[in-house]
């Protein structure tokens, strides 16, 4: 098996459950998107659940590597000059910036990965497998926003990580729909500002 | 056109969404969830895109009576004696057990509604006309909080009903998916701390 086909059309499945929900995931269907032979999906993953498990597995892969990449201060960045790679955030405004990074990134070029995602997590709920494939993604980013909050130097006990967590992942889905009302109440119409109120919120007043 | 049998089809539609996602959304299957006749669905609701709508609407109706039910203190509510129907919470504890009601209701007795609601919204993602139907369900839920947070005495600013609603709509699908890892990293697994420490994070400290 050749590993780039192999990523190609996973990354084609994650393209057809975004473009038409769990609704239009097939073999045929992830081969044109892929633009390879018909039958060479099924080759790579025989069943309709090994789709699933491919394109999540994927979805997992890219949002860690855009989530890396965001964590990174890049050498434009006068902000985070000096860090190492990988410190994280090194105070509450460059975490807001990260975190306003994920969002914009939801809303605009990740938009099919994480509509991909929803679908995933929507089918989930019917597929235990797929539930117990996804768990340790999910926990993880508890995990992940905790120790960004204790490398911003805010507090970071669990009350606070869950709510930012939860509070972020609720925000996916308005971003994806683009719902004018919904986006004005949410807050979600000007993310940077988002981000650095859900901050003040969650970790107290002295971090606005 | 009868009610109970409209109200019927539309409750049977909703149970399809839950049960088999936007892809098994027919009119068949309408029908045959309903108990029907074949053809009854399509009567009524002559499009798959009048199903969708019909499941919308009658999701966020009972989303609305049950929101009001668990607001209305029950006569054996020794907490809430004396409150006329509608005051709402009283206090941060009443405010709490009335948020645990509504997410326990979501993995439980609500989960074919919140199940077909999440559906409708990976739907919304890729029709305008649906994301539009449901955005001022969706943006209502934040100006409801803010009372909620007003009526039980707590400080209710933008920012701070934002965080609450935000992250409640973040703790839906983790409930309905029910994945141990997810349900313990984000808390949910007692729905009454859950809900005090979110109100607690969310509005200062001196509400625990």
């Amino acid at each position: 098996m050749n590993q780039d086909r192999r990523d190609r059309l996973r990354d084609a499945a994650i393209a057809v459950l975004a473009r038409e929900g769990g609704r239009g995931m097939t073999h045929r269907a992830v081969d044109e998107a892929a633009a390879v032979p018909t039958g060479t999906a099924k080759n790579y993953f025989p069943t309709r659940d090994a789709l699933l498990r491919a394109a999540a597995e994927r979805c997992a892969e890219r949002y860690h590597a855009l989530a890396e990449a965001l964590a990174e201060p890049g050498p434009q960045d006068g902000a985070g000059a000096g860090a190492g790679p990988g410190a994280g955030p090194a105070d509450a405004a460059q975490l807001a910036a990260l975190l306003a990074g994920l969002l914009r990134d939801t809303a605009g070029p990740g938009r099919t990965r994480v509509l991909a995602y929803l679908e995933l997590q929507a089918e989930a709920a019917r597929r235990p497998w797929l539930a117990a494939l996804l768990d340790p993604v999910a926990a993880a980013d508890f995990a992940a926003h905790a120790h960004l909050l204790r490398a911003a130097g805010l507090p970071a006990g669990p009350e606070r990580a869950r709510a930012l967590t939860l509070a972020l992942h609720g925000a996916i889905p308005h971003l994806l729909t683009g719902a004018p009302a919904t986006l004005a109440a949410a807050g979600l119409d000007d993310l940077d500002r988002f981000t650095r109120e859900l901050l003040a919120t969650v970790c107290g007043e002295e971090t606005r």
